[in-house]
């Protein structure tokens, strides 16, 4: 038997930026419908040198397919000329427990899939007038969320904002190459001075946002803390916020950046809104223009699952040769996959 | 960059015996001098049709690679044609993240180590004059049982019990057409008239050896009782048993035979030893020839580990031609590998 494994130009051949905010956004809402199965692993940990691996597997109630996440984190790897993170997807029939696909992704799905889900959160909670996008980070997926959240908000204007200014500034010529109007900025404050949604995608621990710098009519998408001992935001922001919109409540009160507003005392247990329920359009995500507003996201097994769902049959109809089924007819249906 | 997968053809080519049977022993060891790091996933389960995946991952302290199992069963599948059990095993530099095979062994890697468990623990307790070997179970398992351990035992003689008695017939003659004398009988007490080793491998969720038959001199592999809610001993076997090994104790205690035992409160939860102890030579498997022993398997990550290890160093070495790191000389060192 052939194992069915498809590496990372396959996926970026088939995957398009539209597909997968569709399905995150439908990720999004079956699991505040509490549609997702999933199970989580212990952390497996290494010391010398210190690395992590994680795996999540899950399925969607209902789903032809189950989908098992490996990611990698091995924190020496630069200094050996290679990525920090790596993982793999693997999909599995929910009907026969059989393979259906390998991917070989280095960790771009779980990238694109956070990208998707920054966007659509960006957009769930902006003003109806959006003055320009702020990034806080100057990684993968500040790079990441200047396209996709730019392209969901309508605008062109983009200003990024980094511990290292050399690094704000080489994105910004980045954004700028492909047709953004970015600049790069040297504080947190001259970010919030020129936009009304900004997106945090840093790997701190502490807050980087002091309440002070945020203006009536603010959206937030507070995304870098996804685990124990990492914060982005002042919690007086989320106390300050007349939305707060959660991916999944019980993660963000874990290791979000809801935990740290809930342990100072400052919001309610009940404080937070679903963002399933805001993109399913069941609960407004801003009230009035001059709202304060939070979106907190820690990642969900259902984006895996939607994106590696919709991987597995564009591979599948692209490899069979059967472009109807490819909903992407901006792709070149014709070029080859590279199956590995 | 194309990712290294083999499959059990790959296997089967390197895969010999007694190295199977050394890294097991070893497995068994590391596992009781705390040397092995392994987290378990929550299982991920399915309704229709039923069904079960489960996700290990562990590393030896100090090795080179980790390991990550999947293991399915979908208990409809043979009215599909297709096999119950299903999995792959992936092992990863513990390094770099980065991955160093993949194992489409549909299973058989964990068989493997299954049998190389259960005839290691076989000859832990065995008298000195072994006068058969007997089995109760005729599936896959037991037939693996059959040869692992008659080998290691040094005996020919294999007596076979099974619920269905043509099962256990057609398990009797395809020993005897491989060199063993085997035959089938009626009854679990048929087994132990006949043999003073004895192997249980049934997906029995009760009792079916009663104490009674249970005659001095005898040791018993409990292999079968892997989950809660599996039996094959009376816990009266274990009260009487002079040793008691498991190849883990807390396992044992939550789901093995040990658990039945002590729910009954026949037995003390420090009553049993170390497997691995008794494999490293530290305690005696067995003290006086009358001794009933009881050996109680749930299956080691470590055991995982350990063959999966053994499998990349074989394939690795035989795929670039070096059969000097090939520990198998009876192997045909040319037999290309189907490298999937």
């Amino acid at each position: 038997m052939t194992l069915p494994i498809y590496g990372l130009t396959d996926l970026r051949t088939v995957l398009k930026r539209n597909d997968m905010l569709r399905v995150v956004r439908d990720a999004c809402i079956q699991h505040s419908q509490n549609n997702v199965i999933s199970a989580k692993s212990g952390e497996l940990l290494f010391q010398e040198p210190p690395g992590d691996c994680h795996v999540r597997l899950g399925y969607l109630r209902g789903g032809e397919t189950f989908v098992v996440k490996l990611a990698m984190g091995f924190y020496e790897n630069p200094s050996r000329g290679l990525e920090t993170n790596n993982g793999l997807m693997l999909v599995f029939s929910s009907q026969t427990g059989k393979i259906v696909a390998i991917f070989n992704d280095e960790g771009w799905l779980t990238s694109w899939r956070t990208a998707a889900a920054g966007a659509l959160a960006a957009k769930a909670g902006a003003p109806s007038q959006v003055t320009a996008l702020g990034i806080l980070g100057t990684g993968h997926q500040a790079e990441h969320q200047a396209h996709w959240a730019a392209h969901i908000l309508g605008t062109h204007r983009v200003f990024i904002w980094g511990r290292d200014p050399a690094k704000a500034t080489q994105l910004a010529e980045k954004l700028v190459h492909h047709g953004l109007t970015a600049h790069a900025v040297a504080t947190v404050e001259d970010v919030f001075e020129h936009c009304n949604v900004v997106i945090t995608c840093t790997p701190s621990t502490q807050a980087i946002v002091p309440v002070s710098v945020v203006k009536p009519g603010t959206h937030i998408v507070a995304l870098g803390a996804d685990s124990l001992g990492k914060q982005e935001l002042d919690p007086q922001i989320l106390a300050l916020a007349r939305v707060i919109m959660t991916d999944d409540h019980r993660q963000c009160a874990e290791r979000g950046e809801l935990v740290h507003a809930l342990r100072a005392g400052l919001v309610a247990n009940t404080a937070d809104i679903s963002l399933g329920q805001v993109l399913a359009g069941n609960i407004p995500g801003r009230i009035s223009a001059d709202d304060v507003t939070v979106a907190d996201l820690t990642g969900l097994a259902a984006q895996d699952i939607a994106i590696a769902t919709l991987a597995v049959g564009l591979v599948q109809a692209m490899a069979s040769g059967d472009a109807n089924n490819v909903h992407t007819p901006s792709s070149s249906p014709n070029q080859s996959l590279n199956k590995q």
